[in-house]
């Protein structure tokens, strides 16, 4: 039996990890902590949730969590740093799904997301928890500092051809569209129904904190310099990104080709899926899948990359728990895909 | 040139007043008052008023107004009866959007609206500013009480059936659907776009703020007491109400002979369309009528009553201006419905 | 093993059968018919399946399933009643998705349906699937009628009521809104993005195809007259139903007692939530949950009660699901609710 | 008094030239052909017409419009060119609002609209009704093809751009997403709320009917060769186009010197409006406004530009009318923008 607890759990994140880690025999989920609905029962904030978990979100407290496993944080930026340090200190593994540690370099944080980071020491020490490229290290990791959605949306794509060398690092071109989920549960007038249906709004075009994040897998993967515009964007949808990536050919490549090259890199993987047609959204809402399709333009000689994912799950609570398989030797798809069926 | 101010300028329902004043030749609109945004240009506030209009918000200042003809005040409940009292004094004639003076007992307001009137004198001297029903009292007012938008979508379809004795005045069942507009420009969890779409959920049942004004009128209308229950839902859209009525028929007439009574009831009005389908929401949103239909189960001896309004214009700004319309005299439509053209 | 097929298997209910179905280890899913698509990948048409379920939709033929215990029919009015027979005869049981053996009376199908029934005999052998209160029946059934999306909203709060007496059987008002996948999968205009967003429309005004299946279940369950007015709407969601039905008090009880006596009625049952608030659509989505709220009104003497499902869970697929179980004498919830936990 | 006619008047497009014309003093709209319509009322099909405007659709019929001043041709692609000669030899003007006339190169309807085009010899007649671009031709056309939503979307930005050699021609990267309006008014599983909502779509990569036309004006604009990658997505909105496009940077200009290029390029528009913020959709909804923002990403060398419009006004409708007024020798803005106002 697994034990564990998450803080901040009654957020979008926090909720889907409850969902997922409440449904499986093989945890004990001992603490939900939400120092805003203390005291409340998870119905009275999730009512989705009545008659499935009756547990009561408490203040956190680090002098219950001694004997755990593992803690899930899912705090806002900045929060995270002040108390995984400490709850490291004890033995207990972390997934944090917040950026506090997934930067490398600390001046990043003051630049983008506006505070100075309090522990310097654990961003070296930290392991980028992006499932599908950094399995091994995340294996022996105790401090795992799970992906951005957007970047999980992008890095998947791109890393295996940008290895490979079949695209330019440079000159890339990304648009990603975000459900309002993405920007977390809170009052804002900016999220505020009326703000967001029937509209679409871009923002921080290039200055999305996401942006260094980005730059410092794909920098590390192919051990060069790499260039991108990222503009990301507000649709009226709840959940899930919708990314289109256009980059510069370097070798021409026939689209079948460039699949193939995916399969190989991908071969093991549970939840990436090659389309042969643009995705669509829902099909990977609810879902840890993330649907990779690509579109060679070759008399501008482009190729063309879309990807789309849930970004409560791929893109936070599912790749969180996939990386908890990892660390405890479990199937990655573990809890998520039931049985595999070949008829033909 | 009819000389106005609107103060509470940048909410919804100042927004849409803004719209509609700021395009009549015969209006001079002198000072747009939102403290909130004092200072601010409107199109900082409302991006799609850039070019069209350039007038910079102000904090409200008693002084400024005295030469004015009218004021509108679009406030939130509580404020307007703070003000008021000064405006009418200089002899400035006052169109309230809020709830502040459709009341005529004070007690009302400590039980619904969970406050103290505090200038009762003025309940009494304030006419209610359904313009179909009262339009002789408002062109002679001088303080008038704009209707809530869901009195509005019940009062106009059911007073005439009730003043000719056609539907009993108890056991009546009001169902009424809102967009998200109505709850007005704020932050606010429930109306955060994670909340209310995908969603449908009623609110306030039997203890809405709007029982006591819709009761006060239709007991006004046919001078004897009237019961109903009244469950308002908010539905994923912006705007709009889409309002069901089920009443008791006393009197067994054919539909067409009830569509005749109301022909006959509202035979001079601009804004009240009888339809023979049921209407949709879609075929009033950014108009000013009430579109009224009905079904007579005569097995059950009920008649069924939808009627859909937009509720930032029928509902507020668009019956505000037809108010104004009144008051100066002019045609009700006047500035709403362009030209009449009859080919067939 | 529990063999099986679905015929029918590519519209929405018949979707939703298919992720239910296929990701139970006791269940072999062995055919999925769907002439339309017959030759497809599963995935080719619901790309969300892809790499979970890579079946051929075939051709329905009625020699390949001799060898099957139970089959899912989810075929538009009219059709099933064509081939039901040939299967029952076979010895396979039948829970079928549609309306063509809910109703007892042949003579209504003439007249809601607008066909006539071919098949007369097997309306009074087949059993109607609402499971919680026809248990036993559907225990020992060889064709399940699988409710209707409205009727299960709406039987579920009004029996327990209707039959202590609590609530009077006449002057019943339903209101239910219903999200856009309950029309099913198909081209229409009505169903067309631009028509359906941001609108609400109202249809079929006490002439539903279901008017007729909730009087029978009411009429026969307290065994005298049940009289109600029902109005549907379409609102601009996927999924969900939210009913509100508005009754007489035939008794005066506190809204505990009432909750008391849901709670004495559905003792046993896995999917009746009670809500102390009224409930979101949202709460239910991707559940077999049917939650309900009441409100006492005791001014008017009326009770509101309020119910949410998932139109394509507890409304189709998922109460089909819960039927077979009973059928095969699993625990009703089986396969839904993963595990009990019991933190306080 | 200008006489005028609608053919294709039931379509979204056609809907909103009826709203426009029939609102005119200036314009007697005579005939409202709609074959799959003729003998009903407008507000049978626009209920929202009801009491504005009590006109039947007509058959069209080449003998009834002999006397009119222009007539406005909405028809699906590949049906106009099939009746617009006949409608210019009796000397009338024709503002065609589809596809048939404003590709140059024939070859180019067989590659993209997959027909052969019957009337080469009006294709290098008709003028390309792009109005801030094309003004003075327009004003003497007999024939004008009003340009398609998406392409009026980015050649506005674009061509003062790549006429002032600020950005390259080459390496232009273009997102467009659209409402579903701008699929057309049809039965369209596609199209469908279940398959639009909640989801976002990409389609037609680099294939899509508007890219030649895109093409053609760039090239004529500047004289030389252009190339760009155009990626449509259809988004969850019922009105509005989102374009962002991403281009190198050629002059290194700060965004405010690249402001002033606009300024001076567009000095006369009152329908292109340069914003300071990433625009909303929602602040160009029912209007004819055009509005362009841009951000210039140093580091990268590249400038970022995003347009939003309304598709059915700017992009179709309200650029006719926009054209017609051009045509007539009125202002552009004649019935779009009722007064202007400068309060400083």
């Amino acid at each position: 039996l697994i034990r564990t607890a998450i803080i901040g759990a009654s957020g979008y994140s926090g909720m889907e990890l409850l969902k997922i880690l409440s449904s499986r025999e093989d945890i004990a989920l001992e603490y939900v902590f939400a120092n805003s609905n203390a005291g409340k029962y998870i119905s009275e904030i999730i009512p989705s949730m009545q008659s499935e978990l009756d547990m009561r979100f408490e203040n956190y407290d680090a002098g219950l969590i001694n004997s755990l496993d593992i803690v899930f944080v899912s705090l806002p930026s900045g929060e995270s740093m002040k108390i995984v340090p400490g709850i490291l200190s004890k033995g207990i593994k972390v997934i944090d799904m917040g950026g506090d540690f997934r930067l490398k370099e600390p001046l990043m944080y003051e630049q983008y997301y506006k505070f100075e980071h309090s522990h310097r020491e654990l961003l070296s020490e930290s392991v980028y928890g992006l499932s599908e490229i950094y399995h091994d290290e995340i294996a022996n990791a105790d401090l795992i500092a799970n992906p951005g959605c957007y970047p999980t949306s992008i890095l998947l794509p791109l890393i295996p051809l940008l290895k490979n060398g079949i695209i330019s690092p440079h000159n890339i071109v990304i648009n990603s569209l975000s459900g309002v989920s993405g920007a977390g549960k809170k009052e804002s007038f900016d999220c505020s129904f009326t703000e967001v249906n029937e509209n679409i709004r871009a923002y921080k075009i290039s200055d999305h904190q996401h942006v260094p994040e980005i730059k410092q897998v794909l920098e590390k993967e192919i051990n060069n310099k790499v260039s991108f515009t990222f503009i990301p964007a507000l649709v009226p949808i709840t959940r899930g990104i919708h990314t289109t990536i256009i980059t510069d050919m370097q070798i021409q490549l026939k689209e079948h080709d460039i699949y193939d090259s995916y399969k190989n890199f991908y071969g093991n993987s549970s939840f990436i899926r090659l389309r042969k047609n643009p995705p669509n959204i829902k099909d990977v809402v609810n879902t840890n899948f993330c649907d990779i399709y690509l579109k060679a333009d070759l008399k501008n000689n482009k190729l063309v990359l879309i990807s789309v994912i849930d970004n409560l799950l791929k893109g936070a609570a599912g790749q969180a728990v996939q990386n908890m398989n990892i660390l405890f030797n479990l199937p990655e798809s573990f809890g998520f895909i039931k049985k595999e069926k070949h008829y033909v």
